[in-house]
């Protein structure tokens, strides 16, 4: 059994998300979770299923948001460079990280093929060390990759070496379970998020496996630590939490609430619950486990 | 090929509404739109298909409707009784209104045999003339069935002679092709909506076809004129808004925007667009003979 995880760059129109998870329904995957985000303007996916069923899936997935979502008309805060802008691909319980590999490759195939959309590889499926990361494939969005795609070393894995008109690429990776979570501050203030971010991301000498950035959020009028935890025995839900709260009061910034995106493995939260981490939703509802 | 329009008591949460989708994506019929709405808290799917796809594929909707929607906690200015709350089905091109009341005689079956829900057939599936209309099965919402619902004449065509704790009850009817078209008006005063919403009304005297209501919609801070146009030659669209224009004009209350709910056969138009109708998206864009 396999989990993808895609993102899809619309995350406010619900008849659009709505047709997209229609489109995708008749594939013979579970879907596990859908979380969309107005500010982010970007929805979540988690579903599981067969390696045959999730490259239906994912085909489908991305034949909808292809037709749904202009990619050129899209605004919000968080960094992309596609319509379907990124689809992970995680081995869970008896698949391995090469079966993801192999995944990522025939779907980055079948998706170039079938749409004329350029495929970037990216995690462990990545084609080098460049593109391991896909922060440095999405480096400066839609624009920072159409003025490098041209260029040799930033040709495509699959398809055309030119973005699609309102598509844009798609990043197809492998890699293993993260955990997305965002924490909110009260402040309006995008600098002191961003010195958070960069105080508490492991480049920078922060939390081990965290990757962050900071947005601010017009709905709610306040600024947002968006993380990746990469490694989730090292830093868990918890001590993130705990380490954003921390780095925030030096400003004198409380936390107002944080938020799960997708699902987590229970062992992400070590029995951390709503109050603990001022959730809306409580968190035993989000274990990856129970779900499947 | 037959037309089905299930009504969901939820425009809220997209992340329900995707769910939903997605659980009936697989059942073979054709998605042709939603139109999912904040102060009704509903949404309106269109799908075409055979006549085994439809039930499929509302049997399908139904039980993730059931899981998804607890009636018990729904808000919105819209009346309704059940979590999926109606489900009409309307004969197109080569299918008869016969066909459609054999298929909601079946479908009724299974959702109150499946899902233990009771059902009650209406329009011209309707079992008696007290049943034919819609607001008389819906007649004091969901409070209003529960006092009504284990008298002999109002026992269910199907299932169970009590509502359903968590789904309320469900409407399947045939009936023919019908728009449904709301016009907002520039006032906060519910009680000159009302008085256009009667003077238009068939019932009351006004144009053929026509059923009104009116709503006050927080969302916008105004009220609304809700029609169903049941004769779409006698009454157009363009008839209606006129109709409810001159009405309003009555009070010195202009007309904001108006909205077509789902999809409409052309001829309903008679031509007008976007500007004549004051409509935010364009009528052209939602022509049922386009979308087939």
């Amino acid at each position: 059994m396999i989990e993808s995880v895609p993102n899809l760059s619309e995350g406010r129109s619900e008849e659009r998300i709505s047709r997209i998870a229609f489109a995708v329904g008749g594939a013979g995957c579970r879907l596990l979770d859908i979380h969309s985000d107005r500010d982010h303007n970007r929805s979540v996916l988690t579903f599981v299923g067969e390696p045959d069923r999730i490259i239906d899936a994912v085909v489908a997935l991305a034949g909808a948001a292809f037709e749904e979502i202009d990619i050129r008309t899209h605004r919000g805060v968080h960094p992309r460079i596609g319509s379907l802008d990124v689809v992970p691909l995680v081995p869970l319980f008896d698949s391995s990280m090469e079966d993801c590999i192999g995944l990522a490759r025939s779907l980055g195939d079948e998706i170039a093929l079938r749409y004329g959309v350029p495929v970037y590889l990216y995690g462990d499926a990545a084609s080098s060390p460049e593109r391991r990361e896909l922060s440095s494939i999405r480096k400066g969005g839609l624009t920072g990759l159409a003025s490098r795609i041209s260029s040799p070393e930033w040709h495509p894995d699959f398809g055309p070496a030119r973005l699609h008109p309102t598509a844009g690429a798609v990043a197809v990776g492998a890699r293993g379970l993260l955990v997305a979570y965002n924490v909110l501050l009260d402040t309006e203030d995008i600098a002191i998020g961003r010195r958070i971010a960069s105080a508490i991301r492991e480049r920078e000498g922060g939390l081990p496996g965290v990757k962050a950035l900071a947005f601010y959020l017009e709905s709610r009028r306040l600024v947002q630590v968006s993380m990746n935890l990469t490694d989730i025995d090292a830093t868990p839900i918890p001590r993130a939490f705990s380490a954003v709260r921390k780095e925030a009061a030096r400003y004198g910034v409380g936390v107002v609430e944080s938020e799960i995106v997708g699902l987590v493995p229970r062992r992400a939260l070590q029995g951390a619950g709503k109050e603990d981490l001022l959730c809306r939703r409580d968190p035993a509802e989000l274990i990856l486990e129970d779900r499947i």
